[in-house]
């Protein structure tokens, strides 16, 4: 699948999911592409770990409490070291972000479901924290989002509505009656 | 290509463009794969502006400077609103990075370069702040990204050294002795 077709193709699943696991080979190939994102002056803030041993799976459905979340065969959960690439400029965010965008894809182009979890951990009942006390990630790193990885169980709910391109993107001009929020 | 092999092709490039126009078709393709990117809670925050007019360009260079940035024949200005998905949580720059690498998979799916310039533009001598005035970028939104597109005038450099998969990707267990840093 070409990389335009699968951008559109990749939408976030939030049903259930097969409790076929996945194979090692097929996780390393997404963690890899994770791993080959850019960095702000290849800085490679990011750490992932990849769950898919059933013991630890258990210890962090009691903690992730979402069906979909809970039913995925394999978890990969994002570390982010937030230290400054240079004096005043810290790219931990952007790093991490482009890193998760490459495995979302190489999960879809793999023929399985995932869905960026990030503000559902970072929230106020913080379970990142939980999850980082968990699997013993040592500071300065943090836990800062898991994506699940698996079969879909159901057919995907139909993605959000999005704004159309003349709204979003323009040539040389921005619009003289200003920018849709 | 697949998104496997393309992500591990994708490096930055620094070298010069050729002069040749990128046709609109590829630019929108790019635009649109960039507009495919997940944003939290669907805010779509980012706005792309991309830019292949001679006039224009001509200044944007004044204020680009580098060799690179101004031989490109079109640069594509990423576009923020930093403003809540709810109260407390923006997750604006991961949108806008999640953006960012699906044009840069693009930008190299159709066989041109490019590199992430983010912390040029955004450093003390504030060179985003005058194109988003050359630009007429209203607020709150903030140009906080410039990719060139172009086909590569030199052979790209080597990209730099990255850190081995399993000093940086793990299963179920963290290293005990500790993550580098």
């Amino acid at each position: 699948m070409d990389i335009l077709t699968l951008v559109q193709n990749r939408h976030s699943y939030r049903g259930l999911y097969k409790a076929d696991p996945v194979p090692r080979e097929d996780l390393t190939a997404i963690l890899t592409a994770g791993l080959a994102a850019p960095s702000g002056c290849n800085q490679q803030t990011t750490r992932l770990l990849a769950i898919d041993e059933p013991q630890l799976l258990a210890k962090l459905r009691e903690v992730l409490k979402k069906p979909s979340l809970c039913s995925a065969p394999a978890l990969i959960c994002v570390l982010t070291n937030p230290r400054e690439a240079y004096p005043g400029h810290c790219f931990a965010r952007q790093d991490y972000a482009a890193a998760i965008e490459n495995m979302l894809l190489a999960i879809v182009a793999l023929g399985y479901q995932s869905c960026w979890y990030e503000g559902y951990l970072t929230n106020e009942d913080q379970i990142s924290r939980q999850m980082a006390q968990l699997l013993k990630v040592p500071p300065p790193y943090e836990l800062v989002c898991v994506l699940p990885v698996g079969e879909a169980a159901a057919s995907p709910a139909a993605p959000p509505a999005k704004l159309p391109f003349d709204q979003r993107a323009w040539f040389n001009r921005l619009p003289s009656q200003g920018l849709v929020k």
